[in-house]
């Protein structure tokens, strides 16, 4: 017999609890079905292990800073990779932990352990058991990319599923795929000892649109291991070991990251019985507003979209799915501006419109090197450069661009000034204390301020009573 | 013969820079008087030397993390105090440098080298030169209090002043005042291998008002090195050294850290020729949004005004005095909201209005300790609290007071909201990275949130569209 339940969640990561957690303050009855591991991509390989390998590497990296500054005995200091591995897992193991209690651990025949198929909008499978929803949401998660040629040699591919699994990282490695994994890792692996050689077909990496800070950012993160742009990857077995081809450059490696992305699992969810639009990347067309798919009582959210595969955002998605399935009117929700930062070192950002989605005539840009940023000097960490844009006619802030120490705390202002509206001057006139690095935004706002309609006020920081 | 000009501006640091600037800038005639070493405060002996002592003593602690995360090696680690005291003034030498570029460098005959005193409102003289000015701005700047007792044993009192210019550090110090200085220095001499005991006669430190934070930081801080409060520290010699005394603890130290704070410079200033009420610091009353004396052509800015000796407020102070001062009507100012950073490690800041300035039973309060803060963690650096203080009616934000590991990065963005009147619910709905520092200030929001009226919202975190 057909189990009846108001809301059917697939997915119990981030998006399907904030979903679940939506479900319940609504009180409908709900089933959540997983047939994964549990606990959320992001605690289990994604953003806390990545977070605490790159927290190490960059401490032991930070020995290259000890001469200059009266720290003797570097030269002595070594990397116990097993034990830093360690670490991660302990951290990570942490994290998964939090996630599930006061979750999933308290469910009981809410849970349902199985793959889900669909056998219409409102029915589905999970093994022999048939579920009616009245409402359906879709958060499947996502796996990493590994391409099919690659089958040959899976044990020498590694992905953030095996990474932090490692008892002892290998000798060299070839990163495939510089976006946000692939540089994080790549750099953090090369600090821990790895001989790391990156590898993207783009020529611009880390996702970054902004062609300066594109380049900025390659020439500084090639100081540390080599980047090969522009050309695809090929591997090919070597006895024993990997060769790893682009254009014309070539190596031998032990092992390859497979950075290339993730991909949305929804290839067993009979997504085909549901009779809508289906994208390229087979995630069927949705209202990002609504998180509903076409006019079908179905939700999606969280990284089975294939869009940003962002925490806030995915448990943003989370929310707005769940919020909508358990009510009767579908409603739109704003969404937050958008950010993305790589943690790798110097931290790139972007925030808000990027430099290809905005009419270059229309803005103004402020461009400020870290070079000569006081407290980035002090930290001895002055590299980057940040890229602020502005409607030349509003002098709104729409967007930024940036490699940068600290990058992480300077996306968040920029964000925030950008969800509120501000324009250059308004910025201006809000404290930047001294000596931080938040005075980086300060010179890039004052440089754009000289170029923009309405800047002749006598004292662009302060405001008259 | 007496000289007559449009402005006369006493000092040439931070405050009187920022004042000529804009005198300039109205193309009026002026002089800059100064009769000490040029270079800032700042630059000189203020933020700049104390954030390099501070990363470096922060680099070489960094040290008692390394076995954890698998840096094998750390115990044979020594600083070489000599390398990180040149390396300060290395850096120091640089942003002074920077400062005089452009600024007094390419002065001619505007710049008077010599002590100015007051004739009249209206009348200076510097040695036998006698200035008429139509405004006169005091921006004399501060300099550090020591006790008139303590004259017996200068030689081995530093402050500021002397701090940086060591060749080696001592044995052992007592660093006796523990506000924002004898903090950061008293932490970093302390890290950099000093024997350091604090002291302040106040139970609070950093000139925090918050029970709970300054409780908390009390705690934290004493971990490292003893703190003794609520006594006054009495010091006399004894056998070449110092004993140092306070309340029911005594110690013997080489020398004594004086950070009791600074004093304006007013004395030679023959203030009394104005016929203006002077408070019991010895600074003329003044209007800090107009910055003028008084009702006299007289404006004050920066350190010599007795408040706060911050960098970007000092500046402002420096602007408002030189605008008005160029000016015949006098114009009102809104000032910034206020932040105070101590940059210990974990940061100790203020921001917005102060616990005592506040009526308790019409705030809400939103409190987050950083032991679970997922990034704090990562960054084995989870210690402190974030309190947030909002208005129970209306929910606007309106102070905050923490310490927390990138304490400067998160007051900069409640600042900003406070200083845009944004509520509670309005900060829930902006964007919070994962996993960041920031997201301690969206925790302390949402256990505010849940006492604040109107709360009842189904998705505080998303906005309808």
């Amino acid at each position: 017999m057909a189990r009846r339940v108001d809301v059917a969640i697939i997915g119990a990561g981030t998006a399907g609890l904030a979903a679940m957690a939506q479900v319940r303050k609504a009180k409908r009855s709900f089933v959540l079905i997983d047939g994964g591991e549990l606990g959320t991509t992001c605690a289990r390989v994604g953003c806390m292990p990545s977070k605490a390998a790159i927290q190490i590497a960059d401490d032991f990296h930070r020995r290259n800073h000890f001469a200059r500054i009266g720290i003797k005995g570097d030269e002595t200091l070594t990397m116990d990779s097993a034990v830093a591995l360690e670490r991660v897992r302990e951290l990570r193991d942490m994290f998964v932990d939090r996630v599930l209690a006061g979750t999933t651990d308290e469910l009981t025949d809410e849970f349902i352990e199985g793959r889900a198929e669909f056998m219409g909008p409102d029915v589905l499978r999970v093994d022999d058991q048939v579920i009616n929803a009245r409402r359906i949401v879709i958060a499947t998660g996502s796996r990493p990319i590994v391409p099919p040629a690659w089958a040959a040699f899976r044990d020498r591919v590694l992905t953030t599923d095996e990474i932090f699994e490692q008892e002892a990282l290998p000798g060299s490695m070839a990163v495939v795929g510089l976006g946000v994994i692939g540089l994080e890792l790549g750099q953090a692996l090369h600090r821990l000892g790895v001989r790391v050689t990156g590898i993207d077909q783009l020529t611009r990496i880390a996702g970054l649109q902004d062609p300066v800070v594109s380049d900025n950012a390659c020439e500084i993160l090639s100081q540390e291991f080599p980047l090969w742009l522009g050309k695809t990857a090929e591997v090919t077995e070597h006895e024993g070991k990997l060769r790893v081809k682009s254009g014309e450059h070539s190596a031998i490696v032990d092992k390859v990251l497979a950075s290339m992305g993730r991909k949305p699992d929804l290839e067993t969810l009979g997504i085909d019985k549901l009779d809508t639009e289906i994208g390229t990347n087979g995630v069927p067309a949705f209202d990002a507003n609504t998180m509903q798919v076409g006019e079908l009582p179905v939700f999606i959210a969280g990284d089975a979209t294939g869009e940003k595969a962002i925490l806030h955002e995915v448990a943003d998605e989370g929310r707005i799915a769940g919020y909508n399935a358990a009510r009767e009117e579908v409603r739109a929700f704003r969404r937050k501006v958008p950010i993305a930062i790589t943690f790798c070192d110097p931290n790139i950002a972007s925030v808000g419109a990027a430099w290809t989605e905005l009419n270059q005539e229309s803005i103004a840009v402020g461009e400020m090197r870290i070079g000569p940023v006081g407290r980035a000097l002090i930290m001895g960490r002055n590299r980057g450069v940040l890229r602020l844009y502005a409607d030349k006619n509003t002098a709104k802030l729409l967007g930024a661009a940036m490699i940068a120490p600290g990058g992480e705390h300077l996306a968040h202002l920029i964000a925030w000034s950008i969800q509120q509206g501000l324009t250059v001057f308004d910025m201006l006139k809000l404290p930047y204390y001294h000596p931080t690095l938040e005075e980086a935004i300060q010179s890039a706002l004052q440089a754009m301020a000289a170029r923009l309609k309405g800047a002749a006020s006598d004292l662009a920081s302060l405001d008259s009573l």
